[in-house]
């Protein structure tokens, strides 16, 4: 009779591997809390389906020596991070760390057939570089609410036409043929920043991203939290203090409106066309148009306005993140985005504005810190949840071999 | 050999019986997904500790005649909530079902050692009455952030003196000769709504307690979620919109200092010596005093600024609820606490303010609704704390005697 017991068994042995390297069997034996026969039992199944292999012995430390095991060097996953103006893909092995990697302009505008034929055709180009690699699953990260169940946007942003609803996880695994993982970009962010980056060994953090717009994700008692919605972690309409601009969900003090790569953008244009920032109208009379990165040019030139700018952005953040770390109390804040790029006194200002306005108790094992995986964690976050789809898969196959061979 | 599976099993078992009451065998066997003869050993090991009972017979739909087995009616679970100017007791049977409550003023100012002292003799009394019962488990709610794992307050509020790191868990456990386990009284208060009240079947909700303060409890993945320091819920110091009072806390503008039993009190009494109120300068010229519930009084006596004062904090907990429905997208939110009886036009104003600041997408499937347990929430959530705690420590004993017999 088949119990949920031994499919968990092999998920665990397969995840710790993922997520510690490769171990003698005698590490594994106690990080499992199982025999060494039924651990040899598990291998050996695993080894069948191509996943794991043992070999080459460990240092003997007084005991009998113990083979190490390995996850499969033919496996591979692949995440996709599709952003509003960019798409990135990443080819890993089965530690997740990144092989290969491409990034490129996109539009999500165009709509999901031209940007996901994009991503088929980069997952192609970096697969045909990996000969001897089996493509076994394919995570992705889109910029909007996500039906995890459905692997479909719902409530797709205004600017994303087509996408609602479309059956991106249908059509990416029909035509790579192997099974695929649709989530939030920001929440692949926060997965990726967990298994290999800032966040790692935190149970409870929040991932913000400093974007285009300004996102977050939860991750509370270890597991991503995503909502009744698919929508946690939506912080850009949160109020802000004092703030009166439209914001385009029509009400007025988002913190959408105030700051974000967009709004910095808006912001830099009416700077530089008062001439309240002279580095601003230099830029834009120069290169005839501004982006949110500009603002960081000009307050490193020394401009004063545009210095304020980014020290106002960063305090805005920084109180909308107080009210949450009183709710949340986040062991960590791990915060990435091209919006870094402004350089550190926006950082600065956030996690001023943050300890200043949340409880002292709430911040007594907070800390806010920068991104450890830059561009790249959104696509290890994406493989991640593909390596988790395949070992749930995966324990249930291995799981009745091993009921056979027992 | 052990594995963690059997443990797994009992708990299981235990827990299906406590959430759904006494179940027939062929039932309890497919809700376990384990074998009628394993079954039958769990039952039976669980029966020689004096926890279920199996007999009777469920009405035969065709097949033969199956058990039903139940919680054994001797074991009983005391539940204590600790407010700031009460103490509550219940005593439950196995399901949680409350089988005598007790409610007295108390005061958390006269000190641990008094408060625990009566909330021991109140215990005694209850179980006195019922002679065939055997207390297995003692659970506490107590109104501040809590270390969970030592059973202990942490970071205290300043009006608890003697309270911070004071041995609850110990103290009441050395004395009741039971385990006894500690939490935030809001957060019990969410465990009992979940188990038996208005969150029902809900993974992810927040409780609010309209009470002296304002709190709230978040649960997320179905599991309750206490932070990094065991104050999440937190919301009485995020900031409301253009609310200048000075809080306890040394800031101003924050919901606690605006909105709660405490600063509705403030306000009553300004109102009332200033005569805007004329409702309330009789009341508090009749009473010498005024309380919160005294503004629901006169604004049901028509005074149009009483009714004005309700409507105000209604839609300050509304907007600070909304920032929190953003990022949390609960499917539920459950109000309770002693303000509710200010009447139906507080939690209106609440809902209302709290949808009209929130995103569309995040409110989809979101239902705000007053407690279905009202002041018996927190007694039943401590309750349900206890079982846990005996469920875990259970759930290992029987695995030994389930592996002996085999």
């Amino acid at each position: 009779m088949s119990t949920p017991s031994n499919g968990e068994s092999s998920r665990k042995l397969l995840a710790v591997l993922r997520d510690r390297g490769p171990l003698p069997m005698t590490h594994l034996s106690e990080y499992r809390g199982v025999s060494r026969s039924k651990l040899g039992q598990e291998v050996a199944a695993l080894g069948r389906l191509g996943l794991v292999v043992s070999g080459g012995q460990a240092p003997s430390t007084g005991g009998r020596p113990s083979n190490i095991v390995s996850l499969s060097s033919d496996v591979c996953y692949a995440g996709i991070e599709i952003g509003a103006t960019s798409i990135a893909v990443g080819v890993t092995d089965g530690y997740l760390d990144v092989l290969d990697f491409v990034e490129e302009d996109a539009d999500v505008h165009d709509g999901p057939d031209v940007v996901l034929d994009r991503a088929i055709e980069l997952i192609h180009e970096l697969i045909v570089r990996r000969p001897v690699s089996t493509l076994v699953g394919v995570g992705v990260g889109v910029p909007g609410p996500v039906s995890f169940r459905d692997g479909r946007l719902v409530g797709a942003p205004l600017q994303m036409p087509g996408w609602e609803r479309y059956p991106i996880r249908d059509r990416l695994s029909r035509e790579l043929n192997v099974p695929v993982t649709v989530d939030n970009d920001v929440n692949a962010m926060a997965l990726g920043e967990a298994h290999a980056g800032a966040a790692r060994g935190t149970d409870d953090f929040m991932y913000v991203k400093l974007g285009t717009g300004v996102g977050s994700a939860i991750v509370a008692n270890g597991a991503l939290f995503r909502g009744a919605d698919g929508c946690a972690g939506e912080i850009s309409h949160n109020r802000v203090a004092g703030a009166q601009s439209l914001c385009s969900c029509g009400r007025t003090g988002c913190l959408n409106s105030e700051f974000g790569g967009a709004a910095l953008t808006r912001q830099a244009i009416v700077a530089a066309q008062s001439r309240e920032s002279p580095v601003l109208a230099r830029l834009l009379e120069e290169n005839g148009t501004l982006t949110p990165l500009d603002v960081g040019v000009a307050s490193a030139a020394g401009d004063a306005y545009a210095t304020q700018m980014i020290r106002r952005g960063g305090r805005l953040v920084g109180e909308v993140l107080a009210n949450l770390i009183n709710v949340l109390n986040p062991s960590r804040i791990v915060v990435g985005g091209g919006l870094l790029g402004l350089g550190p006194l926006l950082l600065a200002e956030i996690k001023s504005a943050a300890l200043q306005a949340s409880t002292p108790l709430a911040t007594t094992h907070l800390s806010i810190v920068q991104t450890a995986l830059g561009d790249r964690a959104g696509v290890i976050g994406a493989a991640w949840l593909a390596s988790e789809t395949l070992i749930d898969t995966l324990s249930g196959a291995t799981e009745s071999r091993v009921e056979q061979s027992a």
